[in-house]
């Protein structure tokens, strides 16, 4: 088979339309559409009504459907000829707050391209990725008049808290959702220029746990010495977590942790991968974790559990005598198949409860869960998909897992039984979730280019 | 020896003066002298001057003498017969900051008499305690036209941000502040009706840890599993800080702690304190700390290690799945003689190096230290105190020690070579440094009439 190519009339009208597809993607990163936050929900349903009122305007039927939180933004296109499959489309609108502020080089909701690269908050999660299928089936309609398959494209506003009622939404409308493949770029690339394939993402089961001691502040010295401390208390109980090796110590953590395939474990191995680079990149001169198992190991394939906050009694400049009378720490854990967040949640609060020292209150509560993933490799989305890439970065993408969850990937595909595509094109150290996040320019160019050929290759 | 009684002279005085006393007491607590604060600069240079007249007024030669931060209040009485010993009396004219507004009953600065109780920020520390002093000097002064000892009033405006200037000041000053005995009322009571002489302050070592990972926030899933957390890195290093016990388990951190004295600690099971009663205001249902002492031992006697305060990644509502670049605790150490701020420092530094986990780069920093005190509990002021104690309040006073600092006390007995007599009217609950400070108005009325009887008592 010769290499494949991407369609000319389609990198035609990509490459004369691209100030304009830019141009249009800096309104949408203005939006501060911070779901977490509700002083940010008039944004957040803005975002939503913008994106609704840009899918009709490339020819879509699109509404924004109201759920209990975020709406869910749905555009369809069913012209494709008789017997054509039909795609669906997911992505979300909504971003991670912005905060901290001050870290950021320039505004995060005001774009800016510097040295090849576009910063702002959503510019690769998951504003830009989700432009890039907009503008991509844009092509198609705008050189053409048509698409070869029927595609849905459904954007949600509450992935960054969790997808509360996406799971809900995907049920309640699963026949107007019915397809032969759902399609995700809301990923990263292995490395600049290998496009990447994303064969499992890691679940997540997200925990706030607080300690209460005394009724209120006390003296540190009045009372300090005789009354237990819940800063303390938090820190013995995080520190119980982890054995001496860097294995979680919460008894059955590990029971459901399935092998992974040795195909996908030696792939891994064949990665140009580089822990000298990876450290470099992180700003850290030893790396840590399981003891024993590789970087990529341990990213793709092991659970984790991370501090993700902690907070208690002073914290401001200098010294304050303060006994706090509470402490407070967020904790998440990494899942991968089979463990299931329900059970997770079930041991780590049997842990704390038997590790927590008598004299303060130890609640823990779980925020949020998602399921791991595992991508079944074969079928004709995943060939197109292969082939498409080739096209648009010159070389065929590596199968690689995912450390980070998108728990909506397990959702579609429970309810919706078709196979599910991850292909994304961010990049490491693409700040998703930190200040300066940005995305490649010129791996949005080639998405928008990918993207645009997958509907070729997949209905050739 | 018959029991003691205030010299009627003095009573009869006090008892008819008691309004002026008192409205005076009232526009010294009304003047807003936050140290802490640079815009109630003017308040609290108003509240200097204001003593300044009140101390001219009596019949003292005074001053406002400036230091680098908030001056010196310098009131002066030497024309006691020739022989007569001389007494310096210190306090402080400055106050906490009044905040959280909100959970006043009354405003900080409108001092309110509610219940027998004097509400005001100041009321207790320490403005009231001052103010008996020098009424109770204006009380020999007005009746006899002399005192029986020669008297300093010293007081300073930086107490409540750590007397920054007042070392330097005695040392500079250390001939004009000769004395034989140092007084000092800015401490509280053991219960209601027991007067109380104190025997023991706890020192300081205060730091802040900070321990810093990755060069920015990462995504906890993308790198989380294979990247060392510094919160995690923090609550293990915090973890380390005691034994199953409740001893500190830094090395070498108990070496010099000197046992207390046997009557001490034998006068201190004789008290009227109850465990019960000390959870319930504490609001606890089990106390923590060392095993195998009681609450008293712990509060007075034995060292201490806290967490003050603790900050890592993100802390508002929700989740948000990162790892945090850096982590920061505040620890502070309650010391007991003769543990030395600087060596304690060393000590915790050497443990921290030694239990930090490769990784992360942990710094600690020293915010600030006291040395603890012991009182010599023998000899003239010691017994004149007890006498004047018992007059007052009817009873013979307690001996106690207290959990908390005062570091000047230190400075005055190493530095003018005196015994420091440790005299307060204050009360547990007495919110010295929050919202509804309170004085007990019966309190304040006896500890005039100690105060002024312990003149007469200490040159019998």
């Amino acid at each position: 088979m010769p290499a494949p190519t991407v369609p000319t009339d389609l990198e035609r009208w990509l490459a004369s339309n691209d100030q304009r597809i830019h141009d249009e993607l800096f309104e949408f990163l203005r939006i501060p559409s911070v779901s977490a936050r509700t002083e940010h929900n008039p944004d957040t349903l803005a975002a939503a009504h913008w994106l609704e009122r840009k899918l009709a305007a490339i020819g879509f039927t699109a509404e924004t459907i109201p759920t209990p939180g975020h709406p869910v933004v749905l555009g369809e296109w069913r012209r494709a000829p008789a017997g054509a499959p039909t795609v669906l489309v997911y992505g979300h609108y909504d971003v991670q707050p912005p905060e901290p502020l001050e870290l950021w080089t320039t505004p995060a909701f005001e774009p800016t391209i510097r040295d090849g690269k576009l910063f702002a908050r959503g510019s690769v999660d998951d504003k830009g990725q989700l432009w890039i299928h907009v503008k991509a089936l844009e092509a198609h309609l705008a050189t053409r008049g048509t698409l070869p398959c029927n595609v849905i494209l459904l954007a949600e506003g509450e992935e960054e808290v969790g997808s509360e009622h996406l799971a809900a939404f995907i049920k309640g409308h699963a026949e107007r959702l019915a397809c032969d493949a759902v399609v995700i770029s809301d990923s990263s690339m292995f490395a600049p220029g290998i496009p990447s394939i994303l064969s499992s993402l890691r679940g997540l089961a997200y925990f706030e746990i607080n300690v209460v001691g005394p009724s209120s502040d006390l003296h540190s010295g009045m009372y300090g010495g005789a009354v237990v401390n819940p800063a303390m208390a938090l820190a013995h109980i995080l520190s119980t977590f982890h054995d001496k090796k860097g294995r979680i110590a919460i008894k059955g953590f590990y029971d459901k942790v399935l092998p992974f395939p040795k195909a996908v474990l030696a792939g891994m191995k064949k990665l140009p991968f580089s822990d000298t680079r990876f450290k470099k990149d992180v700003g850290v001169k030893t790396l840590g974790g399981e003891a024993g198992k590789t970087t990529l190991e341990k990213l793709w394939t092991r659970p984790t559990l991370e501090v993700n906050g902690m907070l208690s009694g002073y914290t401001g400049e200098g010294a304050k005598t303060v006994l706090p009378a509470k402490a407070m720490a967020k904790v998440s854990c990494r899942l991968v198949p089979d463990q299931d967040p329900k059970v997770i949640e079930r041991l780590l609060k049997a842990h704390v409860k038997k590790v927590a020292p008598a004299g303060v209150t130890v609640t823990v509560e779980a925020l949020h869960g998602g399921h791991p993933w595992r991508a079944d490799l074969a079928g004709k989305i995943f060939d197109a998909a292969s082939r498409a890439l080739h096209a648009a970065f010159g070389r065929a993408p590596i199968i690689q897992g995912e450390g980070g969850s998108i728990p909506v990937v397990v959702d579609f595909q429970k309810i919706l039984k078709v196979p599910v595509l991850l292909v994304g094109f961010g990049l490491p150290g693409e700040n998703a979730h930190a200040p300066d996040e940005w995305i490649l320019v010129d791996n949005f160019r080639r998405g928008l280019r990918a993207i645009a050929t997958l509907w070729d290759e997949y209905t050739k």
